[in-house]
């Protein structure tokens, strides 16, 4: 049970941070603070937070969880600020996309407090942004990668893993480097070759009757380029190398399907299509069994 | 109205078209040939054809109206075959997904007869293929590109585009070399990238983590790495002058967003990804209004 529950950003997953623990009765109040004095008003109006804070470290003060649910790059500024206010028994999580550049972060930030922060990433991202997207039921049976740190006490861990739950997600614990690894190839690779894509239909001279004969495949191809592009900047920056590896070995694969079709190997791509096609709808089986 | 359909290829672009002049009640009886038993038969239970015919050449046999729905690779043989049964008045079109090269093989293959083919595509493509994917509203609203050749008498290019028009689509005209760089741009390599992108996690040796944490994103941007091996091996190899350049100019796109990364230009980053989340946003909203 948490009694105060601070939300620093209250978008889409620091909102529905909130109200999945609402509808779990797991939290008695909840205050927000943010950037942006409209959306904590909707926040407020929603019913996702109870009351509004001037700023992070008044939105720390007397909390005893500590939510920050910002783009990366601002995380270690609040975690500056939050650090005077850090009660005791405190504990401070995050939801951004990259850990190892924030763990540098953060220690930095935090000093001796270090061991109150349990770093976290839920991997349920949406192209969607803002409180007005926020969901109590986005988490239910979504992935939350919690990556511990040394000097964390397994209370706090604990603490951190409990409340994911109470959300209705699955948690899986890596190291900080594992997880940045594992999202550039998943994750922020497939962001990067979206936004390449329209980038280049964008600066194509003949824009116009491309747009026109784009159809549904295009459209689900792309969505991920309709995500938050402050969000995406800060991923990009902070998971700089684990995304420059896959990037390169990304223009590798496309070499080599460049060559087989510029040979017209006929065998060859089919065999590579038909590969990649049961590899994807084998995962497909596996996420709709849960498994 | 059609006396007597022969669909070749009775798979979801083939079996979709039946089903749509059945709904509008503007066909007599349908004739379906293909490679597989089952699915011809599937197709007949369906009630997607009336009979089964034994090959190309015999459901041409008194069709006024013929339709080639084979991956691309199998066109030419089955415009040979057909060739010899061809009534004076009948037409045939086709569904394939590039153009400039069937038109060249169709020459050779049809000779005198080239003026009776009006070559066509259905922009209305899925991940789903086979006669149980057929749908009778597949085409409503979508747009189907024909690309008539000089040899056409103008009253074949109106009969096809009333059979498109009557299943509910929007009939664009262009050159086969307009349509081979169009759909190279917004489709073919759309699909490369899918599929290299999924070959990127399969041939990993942490694939099984990776799967483990690939997300919504991760489904979408690959949903036509699902798509026919055999009908995208061929439309790779046919499209291949024009899909290369794409591939290329892909390449370069790419590189400049792993320089900025390298870089750490958070600005070039950031103003990269807006005027794409813009684009892309301004398109779905002209497909919504359906302009």
């Amino acid at each position: 049970m948490i009694q105060r529950l601070a939300v620093i950003g209250v978008g889409l997953i620091g909102g529905s941070f909130a109200l999945a623990l609402r509808r779990a009765k797991a939290v008695g109040s909840v205050v927000g603070s943010g950037r942006s004095a409209a959306t904590l008003q909707e926040a407020r109006r929603l019913g996702i937070i109870d009351e509004i804070a001037e700023g992070p470290a008044e939105a720390a003060a007397g909390a005893d969880f500590i939510m920050i649910a910002t783009p990366v790059g601002q995380i270690e500024a609040i975690l500056r600020a939050v650090r005077p206010q850090l009660a005791g028994g405190a504990v401070v999580t995050d939801g951004g996309s990259t850990k190892s550049d924030l763990v540098r972060a953060a220690r930095d930030a935090l000093r001796d407090r270090i061991g109150q922060f349990v770093p976290g990433h839920p991997i349920a991202g949406a192209e969607k942004s803002g409180a007005g997207a926020a969901l109590a039921g986005l988490y239910d049976g979504r992935r939350v990668v919690l990556t511990p740190l040394p000097e964390n006490d397994p209370a706090a861990v604990a603490r951190v893993e409990l409340a994911w739950r109470t959300c209705g997600a699955v948690v899986a614990r890596m190291t900080p480097q594992e997880h940045d690894r594992v999202l550039a190839a998943v994750s922020h690779l497939p962001h990067v070759l979206a936004y390449a894509l329209v980038e280049q239909i964008v600066t194509d001279p003949r824009a116009e009757v491309l747009w026109a004969h784009a159809a549904g495949g295009f459209r689900d191809f792309t969505r991920i380029a309709s995500s938050h592009p402050e969000m995406w900047r800060d991923i990009c920056i902070a998971n700089r190398e684990a995304l420059l590896q896959e990037i390169d070995r990304y223009a590798g694969q496309l070499r080599q399907l460049r060559d087989l079709i510029d040979a017209g190997d006929a065998a060859g791509l089919e065999h590579q299509f038909q590969r990649s096609r049961e590899a994807r709808d084998a995962w497909l089986q596996r996420l709709a069994s849960g498994a």
